[in-house]
């Protein structure tokens, strides 16, 4: 039988800490997730999560993953592609043709990668353009690349690619950099790291790949840039096209509106981590997970009351 | 020099946090809390941090507290008891006779445990009474106890004193136990285990140390029962009273009011954890956590700005 108490859309830190919550009031619970661990997955060096002093995106996911399984849930690599009501329950429908039905829902569905906006960019995609250092980097060991942005992600893949690269540009639009400064400080340190500040990608040139970019401002006294590959880390958007097809509300940025418990404008649904308005914004693996501990609770009581 | 960008009042999972997240944006942090892990010291099995299939209290506060150590950070195990506003600098000065000062301080002080409320209460402190199953179950092995309470703490006190005691009382005033379900279930599996529901204790009695206990309903045919000791789990208090004396905005159950970013009434205060408003009164380590790392990204943004 496909009928659950709880179905969660999202395998993430917030989709699994529900899942580990929703589990130890004893519900019938399903994670329906294309990726186990989210865009977690992407980080190839976490150092703020409480009581690990570093672990890979990929390991901690595990770690959660295991977590769930053993406490008795079930995690399924698939999407959902449909949710309508139906009497009293929800129907799931997946990219993988599946039939689902729950009571209750979480979107825990979280976010995925801002893309530059050039007419050309989809051309490049995959030959020389990545949107995951931690996924890519090893395509360019003893190259030369660029990493586009200016926060965590981009700093942090600047690091990384430091590493293996000859050379990293780094190229960010503001004045200076954000997120942790920690990084801005281990940025400043590496020789090969040239950071481009107040500067705009303007188009991607080459053949048959990457081979250089058009900036908005000279550097070195030319506006062309010779480059094996290019980074886009420019942040991310939240996936709540689903959602917003259901009924359900969005702020101006397409973040799910949610409430102090996590509730959405839809009875029965409620949503947690990066793709909702929670936390004060402030997107962390930790608030994904506290907004998942919290949503679960919600729905739990909600479905003790409405037995 | 004891002056410092950021004071956190609490070394528990919200203060140890903080700190983890002020470290990584470069602030001069310290942490004053009278108990590195706070009350999460007091869980001897913890089931829902993200990651961990089961940890102590212990090993997972020692596990934060080296992180944050090995950051940067400085830890003193000490209580502020003073706070005054001196010019720009919020001044502390603790129990130890120590002072210091800070721009920004994020009170993250927690919780202690609640009375039974009882006159003769204090007389069996340390002889029969206590607070904490995991700090004194030991001095009952092999003895009679009742736990009094009905949600997490005391069911998990009560399946852990059932393991080395030859018989639990579990006594609570609804009608039924509240908290995560797999307790409930738990505890119906042990023979030992007699659950008093809808009953309250109403007396205290014993010569040197605690005899027995008098309930305000018959149980087999008493209102007299033989214990050797008496857990009281019946929840906590926020440690407010200091951030009252600061002038600090409190609920009507003392709990500090935050907003969205954990920002106080008080300027250059946040609050994090147990003892605020926040996180839907879902008051989890996880949550706590997050809250604290929510208060130290907004205790950096003003420090940023008032520079």
């Amino acid at each position: 039988m496909n009928e659950y108490d709880l179905i969660i859309l999202g395998a993430g830190p917030a989709g699994l800490t529900a899942a580990l919550y929703a589990l130890r009031y004893n519900l019938k619970v399903l994670n329906l997730g294309g990726i186990v661990g989210g865009l977690m997955t992407e980080s190839h060096k976490i150092c703020n999560w409480p009581g690990e002093m570093s672990i890979t995106g990929h390991d901690l996911s595990q770690k959660m993953l295991k977590q769930v399984t053993e406490t008795g849930g079930e995690v399924i690599t698939d999407e959902a592609i449909a949710v309508e009501k139906i009497g009293e329950a929800w129907q799931i429908t997946t990219r993988g043709k599946k039939s689902f039905s729950a009571k209750a829902i979480i979107m825990a569905i979280g976010t995925e990668h801002m893309k530059l906006g050039l007419p050309e960019e989809d051309n490049f995609l995959g030959r020389g353009l990545a949107y995951c250092a931690t996924c890519d980097a090893m395509f360019f060991k003893g190259k030369v690349v660029a990493v586009v942005g200016g926060g965590n992600s981009a700093t942090t893949a600047a690091l990384y690619l430091a590493d293996i690269c000859t050379k990293v540009y780094l190229i960010y639009r503001g004045e200076e950099l954000k997120g942790e400064t920690v990084w801005h400080t281990e940025i400043a340190k590496r020789d090969n790291i040239v950071s481009l500040k107040a500067t705009k990608v303007k188009q991607l040139l080459g053949e048959k790949k990457l081979e250089k970019i058009i900036l908005d401002k000279e550097f070195e006294g030319s506006t062309e840039l010779a480059v094996d590959g290019l980074f886009a880390e420019i942040g991310v958007k939240p996936k709540s096209e689903l959602f917003i097809s259901m009924g359900g509300e969005v702020n101006e940025t397409k973040h799910i509106k949610v409430k102090a418990d996590q509730s959405t404008n839809l009875e029965g649904v409620w949503a947690a981590g990066d793709s909702t308005t929670g936390s004060n914004g402030f997107r962390q693996i930790i608030t994904a997970c506290a907004e998942g501990s919290i949503a679960a609770n919600s729905a739990f009581t909600w479905l003790k009351k409405s037995k």
